[in-house]
């Protein structure tokens, strides 16, 4: 190549998901005849469940194949603003919900609709480490906050006036939060709503993990703030990862900027994967829905229980989502490294912490609970062994 | 809402599509009972072949509902590496071919990898609108250059030289282009190719409406210059527009920073989708392309007569895509206000000049031949009523 390459400076700025690299080396060794149980995915294993899947064959034999509206089809809408009705008892209406291309459609849309370069948005450290490189992305910025257990490992109105600065423009916090589990209760939500609108800022919440909360109540911020900006997904709680599909909820001045943007971003979402989702709300999906959260709810109680006796700490209660942070101290002091020796050595895939931020990041690693229980007693079995 | 909304400054550059308020207004004619002829949609009429349909379905069957690799399974990006082969006898490594969702991903991705704040790409003016929108999300800028029949409506290297200047990183132009239909031969890409390589800068090239030449030579400009960045999609010769799928060929040292960016900008394309695009390559589904291929030629050969015969100029012969590009001061010196009233007195939907920039753009239109022959009868008898 006779040109030296040379890239916009954001892209050293950007970081890979370190958890390739280990699913990268655990393919090898699967190749190669070991057994690798998988605890790294940030994904459900289940297929998508089954009312969904038909109807989505059902849309492609109907000829649902053209461009359709790039706010989302009007059915769906209206289907996710009677969700917000039924769910949460709140009226939303469907002019103010978006559709998007996965939740990672929606923040690339916040992020271009509300930073400008050099601003900035508190983010929790550890998060979901995507949100800063969308920021950086527009040139804008996120500001890692270190949060500890003291705050659930969340923002407070504290830490927003502590960081607040010249160029803030608003904080972005997940509930349940991606690697904790944490819930935000209706009273974290309202001290984070006031910190942020005293400072005329905008709060952003990412609400991906809704419905899969574990016995404690999910609320949405929308039930304490109408101006707040909600960032949901079809991936999780539906089921539906590959299917690209994600929604907003945004005020009502926002939209038409919004919707200008998906046009020349997006043009469309997938238009058979919109029709397959009406199927997402009907009674016979919700049954198997919510029996996959019962079963996460199931191997959350066991991979909890077996982590804390073998000397793992986990000093936030995974109420939600389908992960276990987990603070590994006691046998290392490079998360790493353990990942690594655990996969090598002992056929386990988990997260090094680094993948979440830097605040102590090498004390931590993360756990998803998205395999069989099968697989979970599998690899309890292996980590008793060299660690207990 | 208490707060004033205040949003970021790019919101003011970013612009809506023109052609959705054609499309709006038309809509709400329809619902009065009125019958409009569409021109405007810059898709295929066609709903998507038959043979990716099923296997579109079946890949549903299959359970094919989970992420996939950040740039594309490798099945998909082996099919295009033998298409490569195939349709231009050239050597394209796997490695250098990512999926994207849409050729907007793609778009996306090129703009966050090459340019940095303040930093320009020379684009056609008329050219596909949201390119320069692109550019603007990442704080850079595409420089509208005013093209003519004389260059073809395309970037030329004396323009190239001409326009150039310090912060200017590359160009990016379109091969058949939009909304023209014009097609870049080989002289031409060598011209650019040499012209840019000169300057140490990128070349991208647009090559979404291949398969779409009507008796002309569409060579790729990896043909010429293996260094140039392609951006391509399964929307037009494919006719798959509402699934979502592109991709890009770049040069090798481009793609780990590619990958980085679209493991965090998209996490993944639809897999499903993916899988059903294998189904493109075969000789059955061939076959139906080519036959819609030669029915958008037949459509291109009727129409570009007739609108001559009325009085419309056509500087430049439209080769491809499914366009035609014409000049209307025979009849009308705002093509804005000329589109609204051939909607709203005769009931043919348009695309006026603005929606691809602004040289000249009060004096054309875009017709684009995406509905049956009927229709497009019907729309020449319309014409010829209040124009001949």
């Amino acid at each position: 190549m006779p040109l030296t390459p040379r890239f916009a400076s954001r892209l050293s700025d950007i970081e890979p998901f370190r958890v390739v690299e280990v699913l990268t080396r655990a393919t090898e060794l699967e190749q190669q005849g070991r057994d690798i149980v998988h605890l790294g995915a940030g994904e459900p294993d289940f297929t998508t469940a089954d009312p969904i899947v038909q109807a989505g064959r059902q849309a492609l034999a109907d000829g649902r194949t053209h461009y359709s509206q790039a706010g989302g089809i009007p059915q769906l809408r209206e289907a996710l603003s009677r969700w917000y009705q039924s769910e949460y008892g709140l009226v939303i209406d469907p002019g103010r919900i978006m559709v998007t291309p996965g939740a990672s459609g929606a923040l690339l849309l916040l992020s271009a609709l509300l930073l400008n370069p050099g601003e900035s948005m508190l983010l929790p450290d550890p998060g979901y480490p995507c949100n800063r490189h969308f920021m950086r992305l527009v040139e804008g910025r996120g500001d890692l906050v270190a949060v500890s257990a003291e705050s659930g490992f969340q923002l407070d109105s504290d830490l927003v006036g502590l960081h607040w600065s010249e160029g803030t423009v608003g904080a972005l916090v997940a509930s349940p939060a991606n690697p904790t589990g944490g819930v935000l209760n209706r009273e974290q939500l309202r001290g984070l709503s006031e910190a942020v609108r005293e400072r005329s800022g905008y709060l952003i919440v990412d609400e991906i993990y809704h419905g899969l909360g574990f016995g404690v109540e999910t609320p949405s911020v929308l039930d304490i703030d109408q101006d707040a900006y909600v960032i949901n997904s079809f991936s999780k709680y539906f089921g539906m990862t590959g299917w690209r599909l994600g929604w907003l909820v945004a005020p009502a001045a926002a939209v038409p900027e919004l919707e200008k943007l998906a046009q020349n971003l997006f043009i469309s979402m997938s238009t058979m994967a919109q029709y397959a989702a009406l199927a997402a709300f009907a009674p016979e999906t919700r049954e198997i829905l919510d029996q996959r959260r019962d079963i996460f709810a199931q191997r959350r109680d066991f991979l909890l229980s077996e982590l804390l006796k073998l000397g793992f700490e986990v000093p936030q209660c995974p109420d939600g989502a389908f992960y276990i942070y987990a603070n590994i101290k006691r046998f290392a002091n490079d998360s790493q490294q353990f990942c690594l020796d655990m996969l090598e050595q002992h056929g386990i895939a988990i997260t090094p912490g680094a993948d979440f931020g830097r605040n102590r990041a090498s004390d931590y690693v993360r756990f998803s609970y998205t395999t069989g229980m099968d697989r979970i007693e599998e690899a309890v079995a292996r980590m008793t062994r060299v660690l207990a």
